[in-house]
């Protein structure tokens, strides 16, 4: 898409540390990584968020997200890894891109790594999660 | 797997707030939650990590997370979502689960949520791509 930056990186058009690329999806590194190693996967093809990609590109692109996630493993000497996406808020560039991240024990970052926040009581979390259900079960239904 | 507290929910042994459960996965409200409906996406088959996760359940499982991520933006007037897994490192269970967690503009999480680092300068990063290039093909090219 014109004036999308990971777009021109597809293209050849921006300069990137590459990690890979065919014809389904590119991985390159984020120039300011969580640690060294930190590699973006992006699909070739300009979707904006995952709820853009389409169903035939699900196996491709977590295909190649699991491999890399399997190798951070090994070049690194790293224990693990962290997996994400953005979509929308807190996404820097709107093209899809999950962040691949080798994680070491004692690295600094144990536990989960946001503020974590209570349910005002049972009541409150059986009606959030009545009210996911339902919609999820409606965006299954019209997804199949 | 026996003393999975993951596989316990999945069989009913362990109580959830369910927001959905099919035969590839289950969704369940994360008790502890980053913000409200912050759920996880457990695959029914007890793996490890999303590097266990057979290329056969790619599909499913992520077309599931998908529109799980999709609907967060529906019922809580969410703008978006953050997708995110801890493999090995940071992982509470031991039984791959995904974190699907809706966000709001201004929610207080804005940006991505770590320090970042550096590289040491151009050469550094250079070797970096190609040390993962090369380990990301040697397992890429068993995996297809």
């Amino acid at each position: 898409m014109a004036g999308c930056v990971f777009c021109a990186i597809v293209s050849g058009a921006e300069p990137a540390h590459v990690v890979f690329r065919d014809d389904m999806a590119m991985a390159f590194l984020d120039v300011r990584p969580l640690f060294p190693g930190h590699t973006l996967v992006v699909p070739i093809e300009h979707h904006e968020t995952l709820s853009d990609l389409p169903t035939a590109s699900l196996e491709g692109y977590f295909g190649r997200v699991r491999a890399l996630s399997a190798v951070m493993q090994e070049p690194f000497g790293a224990q693990g890894s962290f997996v994400a996406m953005n979509n929308i808020v807190s996404q820097s560039v709107p093209h899809l891109h999950t962040h691949v991240v080798p994680r070491t024990k004692g690295d600094g970052l144990r536990g989960f790594f946001w503020p974590r926040t209570n349910y005002d009581g049972d009541d409150h979390m059986r009606a959030t999660a009545a009210t996911l259900a339902e919609a999820f079960q409606r965006r299954w239904d019209r997804q199949r």
